[in-house]
């Protein structure tokens, strides 16, 4: 029998997204969401959900654009201290040692140190409540070398990412492989064959 | 330096979605979808992507409600099969060997099986491309009592969850707890005061 734990913002696993975007003088500046994933495989697009108040809010409606970027678990006090300090006071640049690349693509900021960033246009804006979302078409991934494998696709035991817990304000490391998709289940269709 | 891998849908983690509907005959389906993630705190929502094409799209359309399961790595194989065969030509609680119990917050069914099942109204219905994305507000969440914890929240230890990698199209499992969110970024914000 299940118990009921209430309305709340409770999935497993919950991603952290390290967002770039510039602000309105130019600058380069990121925050971190947990509130987003894939939303559309044609055209590919991710979403990344924010608060108004958020000093990147402003910057995606203005320039239309937007990275995401995906660290490795070596990487989560960058992307924690991202989501805690505000870029309205901060530069979180240089608070984080990191450095920005222009994107080639769109008008957002890459920052070089992350394994793999998404370049994002600004596709829809979806008006939610405390949480707007922004839908990005992906324009392209760019992904650092040395977590890609022979055959030119991200390796998860290379690259190391992390999930974000909401129910304990926690972060998990990625466990081993253990099955491959639509494969496992083949065992339960056949038995109903 | 970094390469360019292509417009894609890659992220990491990705989660795995077990998403339960009523049909139009009232007989309980499920799906499985990786394209989503909370997208909202106030009113706490939860986004799940679908193609118009799944069995499981009418069903939300005209209930106007939908379950969203999380599995442990366990159970992996009965996600992997609600993702696979269609709810057009199959009975997958049966097929699985599920039971569906009826939420008495939303129309939309409830697998007495799954360790969490949050239950959502839907909120709001995105057009994107290929998917449509369906924002259902979380009305609540039932959890199976084995995988809370002392203070009544789900404990990830207990849960086992797992995550999908569209690189690889594999499964992986969660690893250790390894830092406190909003605090282990701290020793950055302090370096920098």
């Amino acid at each position: 029998m299940k118990t009921s734990i209430g309305a709340k913002t409770f999935v497993f696993p919950t991603p952290v997204f390290v967002v770039g975007a510039y602000d309105i003088n130019g600058r380069p500046n990121i925050m971190t969401a947990a509130w987003g994933g894939i939303c559309c495989s044609t055209p590919p697009c991710v979403a990344v959900s924010m608060r108004k108040a958020t000093y990147t809010f402003d910057c995606i409606v203005r320039n239309k654009a937007f990275t995401v970027s995906l660290l490795s678990a070596e990487q989560a006090a960058v992307a924690d201290y991202a989501g805690t300090v505000s870029g309205h006071s901060v530069d979180k640049f240089a608070g984080a040692g990191l450095t920005a690349q222009k994107s080639e693509l769109v008008n957002a900021p890459i920052p070089a140190e992350f394994p793999v960033t998404l370049e994002c246009e600004l596709f829809k804006t979806v008006e939610i409540g405390l949480h707007t979302q922004f839908i990005g078409k992906i324009i392209d991934i760019k992904v650092l070398e040395e977590v890609l494998d022979e055959r030119g696709r991200v390796n998860i035991d290379k690259l190391k990412p992390f999930a974000y817990d909401p129910e304990s304000a926690s972060y998990y490391a990625t466990g081993a492989k253990f099955g491959k998709a639509f494969s496992i289940g083949a065992s339960i269709s056949k038995k109903n064959e």
